[in-house]
């Protein structure tokens, strides 16, 4: 049916005088955070976690469902995906399949228009919506640039990320040789400009010299700056911050020079968790689909009436 | 109909593979902008201009059809309202009930829900839409509080304007005895704390200790640090530049410290025209109804098609 607010709401799925109920899948980072920000949300209730092995409960899921299939939990509106981001569009798939709305923080970006599209049509044939891609970046930074391109539709953007660890490329260099353990930060050098810092604990009779090669060998490295640094402890380095500038500065009309920056400096993991949880939320309110965050209405994101909503934020 | 996009097309009256056809309504500062603007659009037409006085025609408008009845501009999809704050609501209501959609930049906050309300019943009825308040502020400020709010649900955010002139506070000055001319600056003390500078040209015999007296004792003034400043030549002084500085400082889920800053420094009319022209775009996808920009998806304020613009900015 169509609700008074002009949303297609599956009544007979989704309770809204009830709380969401929201399940999250895969135990990592991403689904540590995306449990406690389900757990503040007040319109909200944790179905449970779905894991590859149950048994592994460590002690803030005491209170917790933990299963190995989805099927396990009972009813559940909405499933968070934080799984590996590889493994998104299998398991997207096969929870639409079961009629269970879902959102993910897909970040492949040249991969997520084919992602759209072959899940827009299970969506539909399941009668429920996906909100894919739904992290910071891609994510609620797609989401400004989006609105800088409607505030000045000819100029230039520029997203410079970080400082801040990249979890892609800490995994790229851990798998190199001489490499016991990796952390890549980012760097920001302006103009969306990065360089690499990668910290290193080495193998016995491995050089920075031998790993920085291997790397600059690698695609995942060859096209930025890189620097190479040997540590005693990686782990000693490790901080989850993470943070972006984007700027924009471009034409109104035809009037020039109009400048913009948003910027941010957040714990990275747990963002990216809120926003998928906030996500949840807006996505059974969308007609039956496949959509990226700047194709949703911004206040279908937060709880609360349109009323105090518009009075407040308008 | 329901397009492939999901959205309602009115496809009778909007043709979808033409250019969108849009009156401006009013040529003050922001009309003038919006007329620009249309103009740089490639997917819109200018259908002319609607003012009290059609026979004032500058000569920018040479080739533009100026009339005082929208009525005599043939087919109009979409009319930006650049009336005065005060008219918006008349005007906008009897533009709806021609089934023309509507665009303005209503800027009462405390009476934007109202407007909502009334404006919706009246879309409804004549089976079109409005969207209100879709200036910078409100506007796209809106928007972005709106995003902070879902990464971050929980802290404060603060908006903070200026240094830019207030054209409302202005208009109150040159109201004053003794007060020839005057410019009000918005100055931003943080915290969404603000002061004002009121620079004027005084008339023979009259003091700025007088003004100053005359403007704390108006409510529009009073709550606010205010200092009064004579001058020779208040046009001198003028200049459309604005800013804002948007900061949130909150929590996502249970994790705290998350910095969010939104800046910018832009022509004040150029931008709430080229925000205005953005939603003549958006408001013709959008079901019956009224929307303030929250509502609105921000991907619907771009020109060209779904594949490139998810390919370009998620």
């Amino acid at each position: 049916m169509f609700s008074p607010r002009g949303f297609f709401i599956k009544s007979q799925k989704i309770n809204t005088m009830g709380k969401l109920r929201v399940a999250v899948v895969g135990y990592g980072n991403i689904g540590r955070f995306s449990v406690e920000a389900i757990q503040a949300a007040p319109d909200m209730e944790l179905a449970g976690v779905v894991r590859r092995d149950p048994s592994n409960k460590p002690a803030e899921l005491a209170d917790v469902k933990v299963v190995a299939n989805i099927d396990e939990l009972g009813k559940v509106d909405v499933a968070i995906l934080c799984t590996p981001t590889r493994n998104i569009p299998e398991v997207a798939k096969s929870i639409l399949e079961k009629g269970i709305y879902t959102v993910d923080s897909f970040d492949i970006h040249g991969q997520v228009w084919d992602l759209h599209q072959s899940l827009d049509a299970v969506a539909k044939q399941h009668n429920v919506a996906a909100i894919i891609s739904a992290g910071w970046d891609p994510g609620t930074d797609s989401v400004v640039r989006t609105l800088l391109m409607a505030m000045a539709p000819k100029g230039l953007t520029y997203t410079n990320f970080g400082p801040g660890m990249s979890m892609g490329h800490s995994v790229v260099a851990r798998g190199k040789k001489g490499v016991k353990n990796a952390l890549s930060m980012t760097i920001p050098k302006g103009q969306s400009i990065h360089s690499r810092m990668v910290y290193v604990e080495l193998e016995p009779g491995y050089t920075a010299e031998q790993v920085y090669a291997e790397l600059k060998a690698d695609d995942y490295f060859a096209h930025d700056e890189l620097h190479v640094i040997p540590v005693n402890s990686v782990d000693d380095c490790k901080d989850m911050g993470h943070g972006v500038l984007i700027e924009r500065k471009g034409v109104s009309g035809k009037t020039q020079n109009q400048l913009f920056e948003f910027r941010m400096h957040i714990n990275n993991p747990a963002l990216t968790a809120q926003v998928l949880t906030s996500c949840a939320r807006a996505v059974v309110k969308q007609r039956p689909g496949c959509y990226a965050l700047p194709e949703i209405a911004p206040m279908d994101l937060l709880a609360g009436d349109k009323e105090s909503l518009i009075k407040g934020l308008v």
